[in-house]
């Protein structure tokens, strides 16, 4: 049988036409896949936990791939950085999977940090790693607020109209929002996430942080589930894939 | 009087020739001034409490600048940081100096961390921005051995040969070592530092982290007051000025 290898992945999202393969594009996938290529020789198609939209980042992303021959994990997980230098892509950990485990079907929870930088200057050492907000937010509102987003609900509202999912239904298990410095985290958690809902999520909760949103608008537009009761979507650079629960 | 405006700056130091201004070379110096020039037409020098090398980083450089006109201390800080972008440089704080204050001559202490980012992966997210470092490092023997470092002592050894200051007698205030996570970090603070010497103490140090050097040998390389007597200059990637005191 071919060994299944479970791959801990980090990158910096901004060089690359997001996580998925595109012919022509720079792809995280693509790069990943060369780097294997490079390494012994296959062709292949990767399994990952989550497809993240271009600018997005990962310190957590997870992926398999079915190797012809049985490498020492680490010797797969040496080999893919040495390949993948200087691409901005890292195999953290590498490990051989038990069998019938799938990176993107076993996992049971994705989690996701979103970084707002909360001052007037601009970012410098975080340029692309951040959201710019200018006006002061109130961190504590955004949490309480937050709070209505979590369990089980009709998502639509939050959804991206390209969103490929059969169903709005999703139960959100966390979204815990907190200031440290100059910065405001955002982080999420749940089984999966509908396209664009992390952003689309907190570029309505960043609406209430400054004033303009109160609670009770934001349980309004989940309860409109209506794609135009969303507040301005969220940019990418801001948003990290941290981990995978399996 | 011309009124005296005090920055703090952050700045990514790796698109730049280190701080201090040189004909035709991209540096943090040359940027701020140009951008001096473009908001209000004064060609003018503006002194820093610390030159960083190139590729050092700076979460808390300290600048003045004499302006012919009295700004708000806002307005200088937001026109600054529109004429900087897209540059990595960014103006965090703007305020009017006391009488006679001088970024470089009344610091009273300037204070650097080191980040060594110590795992097999090679840096993804934080590329140009740790020292990667493979070899598991020993954070509380490097942290025991930092203390010989502490204190008034004649720095020649941990002195880059082109070092100009008169004496290499310095008072060592702060050597901290401790781990987070994957990263192991080394803070120093002292009212002035020699050429290089973060960098030679935190290669020294690391020495002592991978178990070549004891803290004996770290003493002795210190007493010998010799350049020849230190370990391996770490790299300037993980270097940020962090703070200055006055």
């Amino acid at each position: 049988m071919m060994p299944r290898y479970r791959l801990l992945i980090e990158y910096d999202g901004r060089p690359f036409n997001g996580f998925q393969a595109q012919d022509g594009l720079p792809t995280i996938q693509g790069a990943i896949e060369r780097a294997v290529k490079a390494f012994c020789g296959e062709d292949l198609r990767l399994q990952a936990a989550g497809r993240t939209d271009t600018g997005v980042h990962a310190r957590g992303q997870v992926v398999h791939v079915d190797l012809a021959k049985d490498w020492p994990a680490e010797t797969v997980r040496n080999a893919l950085n040495a390949h993948l230098v200087p691409q901005p892509i890292a195999v953290l950990e590498a490990s051989v999977a038990p069998e019938g485990w799938h990176a993107r079907f076993s996992a049971k929870e994705r989690r996701y940090l979103y970084r707002i930088l909360n001052r007037m200057a601009p970012p410098a050492l975080d340029q692309g790693r951040v959201w710019h907000v200018k006006k002061p937010l109130d961190a504590e509102a955004m949490h309480e607020a937050a709070q209505a987003l979590v369990g089980h609900h009709d998502f639509t509202t939050f959804r991206d109209l390209g969103c490929q999912a059969k169903s709005p239904m999703k139960t959100l298990d966390l979204a815990s929002v907190r200031r440290e410095g100059d910065e405001v985290l955002l982080e999420f958690a749940s089984r999966s996430f509908l396209h664009r809902q992390v952003r689309s999520m907190t570029g309505t909760l960043a609406e209430v942080g400054v004033g303009r949103w109160t609670r009770a608008d934001l349980v309004a537009a989940l309860e409109a589930r209506d794609r135009r009761a969303c507040g301005p979507v969220a940019p990418a650079e801001g948003l990290y894939l941290t981990g995978v629960a399996y």
